[in-house]
């Protein structure tokens, strides 16, 4: 099928972040022909995005944006912001323009921005890619390329087709899942895993505080890796765990009990349990590699 | 300072392993010119070694080493059999001959070796390098160069010397330190990130069984990399979280402190709190990099 991108004539990107960045790079080097508008509250953050190109225009004030050539927003800034950024830019829009953004945090917030921006139709979207690296000066062209993107809706429409389209044409595979669904999947698979490495850093700073052995002068085989999300962004990160409170608490729960499973398998020296749970683990681990 | 190796002309590995494997091809890369003699007990082993050109020579059977020639034995079998291993070389020895190992644990360990080994000379050593992968045939040329060795010793004298000569000419960056902190330093920054990633994906098992979503398809960023080492050998790990069980269970509880205080931060909503800690997390990981 022809590339055009779900037909979207005009795209304004609400926050030039490492996200909103790297789809208007992306954007530009797949071929889009419509219009590319970035808007940050940030007269640094435009002029970046200006200068690297990805964006046609940028704006720092709303009133400003040519709000009649614009079909498709893009919510690029922190989840916590979404509910305000909404309310913002409601008496701008143009009848038919969809609304869309790129949140970790779906749930109740989808349901919310979905009221707040009626009769404008709000399509929750999350695509899953990233770095653990900020702004729109390491934004990544491609960066959604072979990536899953979650849509959250309930119906599929045309205007869901078309945003499926527009992503789609960005290489994204697209799955479709319902709101809290969504943020249980990635309470587990992603925000578990950030807090869990987060812990394990500070873990690290407790311990050479205990003994004044400072133990980052030893990062083993396999540490850094592990541990390069623990430098994502403080601020997104906090808002994702507390947006997401009740998902993440439920899987953080989950996970302690199987460090205390663990941690009682070593203190019994139980070598027959601890060898069937870590070659289950072990199973299930390799097990992605095909994926 | 020429390459020498320490002066050792005859090298026996025992157990060939993924880390006895790379210290043969590698030696064999870097120009050792001494001989390098392979054992293990299973006979498929010994032939991929001899086949992949590792081991000039490779032994099944203890008695059959040509132990005149060997003036530095490097034990490369699971932690677990060291003990037993060193029983059994011992009636073979030459007098002189260095014998060393390459576990992740020290400690008791090291004390009962020397006891056993004199009056020969033993000195444990660790280096910092390996994969998540096993076996000779997954064997890695180089794979120590640029790497720590540590070496638990308590005085340096000759033999000391001609082993981290031996290492160095490997490539390695050779430090001393003594067998206990080694055993809390590893507990800490090797063995606890270890058991933390087996107990992540455990966690998404119980938790995937727990809902009937398989979580597995949504391996989001990072996740992989985080979770790689929990596909690590099954055996190899109860054997080092037995062998280190004190230091292990020391740095599960100091971790599974930083996990409640997350999520307490996060149940309580406390922004500023959570900001505070996820940076100060986040400037302590960047600090990394620069190593």
């Amino acid at each position: 099928m022809e590339k055009d991108f779900g037909g979207f004539k005009g795209v304004l990107i609400i926050g030039m972040g490492l996200i909103g960045g790297s789809i208007a790079l992306s954007l530009k080097r797949e071929g889009y022909t419509g219009k590319i508008y970035g808007f940050d509250l940030s007269e640094e953050r435009i002029k970046k995005a200006v200068e690297l190109g990805a964006v046609d225009r940028g704006f720092t004030k709303l009133e400003d944006v040519p709000w009649d050539e614009i079909d498709l927003v893009i919510i690029a800034t922190p989840v916590k912001t979404f509910e305000s950024v909404a309310q913002g830019i409601k008496p701008f829009l143009k009848e038919g323009t969809v609304i869309t953004d790129v949140g970790s945090v779906k749930g109740e917030l989808v349901k919310k921005l979905e009221e707040i921006l009626l009769p404008h139709r709000f399509i929750g979207a999350h695509p899953i890619a990233g770095t653990e690296k900020e702004g729109v000066e390491n934004a990544v062209i491609g960066l959604f390329k072979g990536k899953k993107l979650i849509l959250t809706v309930d119906k599929e429409d045309e205007e869901t087709r078309k945003l499926e389209k527009f992503w789609t044409d960005l290489g994204s595979k697209v799955e479709v899942m319902d709101p809290y669904t969504h943020d249980f999947v990635f309470a587990s698979v992603s925000h578990l895993p950030h807090a869990v490495a987060f812990a394990l850093v500070d873990a690290l700073i407790e311990l050479s505080d205990e003994t004044g052995i400072d133990l980052f002068l030893y990062p083993g085989a396999g540490f850094k890796d592990f541990t390069r999300i623990a430098a994502s962004s403080p601020v997104v990160w906090k808002d994702i765990f507390i947006e997401n409170k009740e998902s993440v608490l439920h899987t953080i729960d989950s996970f302690i009990k199987s460090v205390e499973k663990l941690k009682e398998y070593i203190q019994k020296e139980d070598e027959d349990r601890l060898v069937e749970l870590l070659s289950e683990i072990r199973q299930k681990r390799l097990s992605l590699e095909e994926g």
